[in-house]
C-alpha cells in the first residue's frame, strides 16, 4: 500500500527508478528490517512494478518477499545495478554514500540523477493507522516516564543522576529505551536549549527536562520544565507565556493550516510579550520512526498540514545565563483538528 | 604533519581538491571536533594549500585555525563550493551523502569524481606516536576490564548481565565506555561470532567475551573464551589449536609481510587441525579511532603490512549448535616485528 502510494508519486515525477538504501525508508516500504553497515545495501523501486533488492550474500534472509540481486564481497554489484536501470530519471536517496554514486556515474555516465528522498519523505509525513498507534503508544510511556521521573527528582541530584534515573525508568516502563540523548538543564543551563547534561548538582531553580522514549520503532518526544524551590515572579511569568504560546500553537492546528501559521500562532504569543527575541529555534519537528522527519513547524514551511501527520509543538524562551522554560507535545493531525499525545500535565509544578 | 602527508599524496594523485566530510577524519586531519548532523560539513583539501572549511553559522567555534566560508539554513553552499574548485581532479568523501553531490553536479557537470577517502584511510593505518600510545591506553584498560570482569563472572548470570557490569567496569577503569556493542556468548550462543547477547543465564559451557573500550578517541577491541566448569576434551582440543593459530599469526607479522600471510598463518593452522571449514570470517581488522578502519586481515588483501599499523588478530573456530572458541589482541606492526598490544593470558581459564 505505501509502497502503491509512492510508485503513484514516481509516476507522477516522471520517474523510473528509485534507490533506496535507509534502512529507516525501507522498513516502512516494505517492513523488512536490515541493520546498516558500510556493504551496498538497495531497494531498487520500479515505477513499472519490477522491484528488486540487491544484498550482500552473508545476509541471512528467509523468505524474502522481493526479488534479490545476490553479491559476495568480490563481486561489482554496482556493474549490475547499473545494467539494471533505464535511460529515465533515476532518483537518489539523500544518504547513499556518494562513493557507490561515483561508481554508479562511472558505469552510466548518462544517468539522470534526481534527489529521491523528498517523495518517500512526503508520504512519511502522513502516517497511518498502525503508525498512529505506535505514536499514542510510545508518547503515553514517555507521559508515564516523565511523571514518575519528576516525582524522583530531588535537590543533591546531578543533571548525569537524572538522566540515569530515567533510562531505568524507560526500562520498567516496557519502552525500548532513549529515542534521543535526553536534555536535563538546571538553572543556567536550561537556558541552552541543547545543553549537554553534566555533573551539576541540582539545587533551587529550573529543570528542563527534554527526554523521549522508542517503542516498536516510533518516537516519542516531549519537554517539561520545574522548579525546584519557590519560583519567583520573572520565572512565573515567563513561565506562562511559554505555556499560553504552546496552547495557541495547538489550538491553530487544523489540516490545511500552514505549518508558518502553526509556528506563527507560538511566536506572535512570545513576542507580544515581548520576549521574541529569546524564542531562538523553530517551533516545532515532524517524528515518527525517526525524532527528526521532514517538515519543520517554522516560519518558512509554508506547507500546510495534513490529518495523519504528527509533529512536536515546543516553544520556549531562554534568558541567558538566567533560565528557559521550554514546554513540548507531539500532536496529531485529525480530520477535524488536532489531538494532543501527551497528557502530563502542564501547570506550572515546582518541587522542594 | 598530517595534512602535509594528504597534500603529497594528493599531489601523487594528480588531484586538486579532497572534500572531506566525515567527523573522524577532520579530527585525524585538524584536530577540531565536529558532531554530525544533516547540515553540509566540509574540510576542503587543496593541494595548493588553500584549504578552507564549510559551516553552518549555528556551530560556535571559537579561535578557528582555517579559513571558513559560513553559510545560513537559507544559503545554498554547494554554488559556493562549486565556484571554488577547479577543473582538476576533486577527491570525494566516500560517505558523503548523495544529495550533496548531485546538487555539485548540476552545480559544475564536468566536474571530475575520484573516490577521496583512499588517500586519508592509507595514512590513518599507519598511526603515529600519539595514536600508538592512545591505542596502548585503550588496549590496557580494556585488558584491566577483562581480567575484573572474568573474576566476576558466575553461574546464574545472564549474558545481559555480564554486560551491564563491564558498563560499570568500564567506568571504574576510567575508559569512555564501549568502543562496539560487546559480545556476550554462552554455549552454543558461542558458535555464533555476531551473537546479541540476551537473558540467557550462564551455566556450565564456553562463554565468548568480545569487549572493546574508547579511551581520549582511540578504540580497544580484545577476546578471550573461558569456560566455567570442567571444559571436556573436544573444548580443550579447539582452544588449543585456537590458541596456536592466535599465535602462529602473531609470530608471522613484521614489516613487509603480506596481510594475506598473516591471515594465512592463524588459517593453515586451523585447516591443519581439521577445523578449517569452521574459521568463518577473517582473520582481523585495522582499528585506532574507528573499531573498523581499512585494512584488512585477510586472505584477499595483499598489501604488505608497515611499521605502525595497528590491527586485531582474532581467529576462532565456530561448532554451531556446541560452542565456538575465539582468542583476539591487538598488535602493533613495530620496525622489525610486533608489539602485542594485550596482556591477559591467552592460557585455558576454567572458572567454578
Amino acid at each position: 500500500m505505501r509502497l502503491e502510494r509512492l510508485i503513484d508519486l514516481m509516476t507522477q515525477h516522471d520517474m523510473e527508478h528509485l534507490i533506496v538504501s535507509d534502512p529507516v525508508a525501507i522498513e516502512y516500504l516494505t517492513e523488512v528490517k536490515f541493520k546498516t553497515d558500510e556493504r551496498l545495501l538497495i531497494f531498487l523501486v520500479d515505477a513499472a512494478g519490477q522491484h528488486r533488492f540487491f544484498l550482500n550474500q552473508l545476509i541471512p534472509v528467509a523468505d524474502f518477499p522481493f526479488p534479490v540481486e545476490w553479491y559476495s564481497d568480490t563481486d561489482r554489484p554496482i556493474e549490475r545495478l547499473a545494467q539494471v536501470l533505464g535511460e529515465g530519471k533515476i532518483g537518489i536517496d539523500k544518504n547513499w554514500p556518494a562513493h557507490f554514486l561515483i561508481d554508479l556515474l562511472r558505469q552510466k555516465p548518462t544517468v539522470q540523477l534526481e534527489h529521491g528522498s523528498d517523495l518517500i519523505d512526503s508520504l512519511r509525513q502522513r502516517k497511518d493507522e498502525v503508525e498512529i498507534e505506535g505514536m499514542r503508544l510510545a508518547s503515553a510511556l514517555n507521559d508515564l516516564a516523565m511523571e514518575q521521573l519528576i516525582g524522583e527528582i530531588s535537590p543533591g541530584m546531578t543533571e548525569k543522576d537524572v538522566i540515569a534515573r530515567l533510562e531505568e525508568i524507560y526500562q520498567e516502563v516496557g519502552s525500548d529505551g532513549f529515542s534521543f540523548e535526553p536534555i536535563v538543564g538546571y538553572d543556567d543551563h536550561s537556558a541552552d536549549p541543547h545543553h549537554q547534561p553534566d555533573d551539576t548538582e541540582l539545587g533551587q531553580g529550573a529543570v528542563v527536562l527534554d527526554i523521549g522514549c522508542r517503542k516498536d520503532g516510533f518516537c516519542s518526544d516531549m519537554t517539561r520544565t520545574i522548579y525546584i524551590g519557590e519560583p519567583d515572579d520573572e520565572f512565573r511569568r515567563v513561565y506562562e507565556i511559554v505555556r499560553a504560546a504552546n496552547l495557541n500553537a495547538i489550538a491553530a492546528i487544523r489540516p490545511g493550516v500552514p505549518f508558518s501559521e502553526i509556528d506563527a500562532a507560538a511566536r506572535d504569543t512570545i513576542t507580544a510579550a515581548g520576549y521574541g527575541e529569546y524564542f531562538i529555534h523553530r517551533t516545532g519537528h515532524s517524528i515518527g520512526r525517526e525524532v527528526h522527519e521532514a517538515g519543520d513547524v517554522s516560519s518558512t514551511n509554508h506547507q500546510p498540514v495534513e490529518e495523519g501527520m504528527i509533529f512536536s509543538i515546543e516553544p520556549g524562551i531562554y534568558l541567558p545565563g538566567k533560565f528557559g522554560v521550554r514546554i513540548e507535545d507531539l500532536v496529531l493531525v485529525t480530520s477535524d483538528g488536532v489531538e494532543v499525545l501527551n497528557y502530563a500535565g502542564k501547570d506550572l509544578r515546582s518541587i522542594s
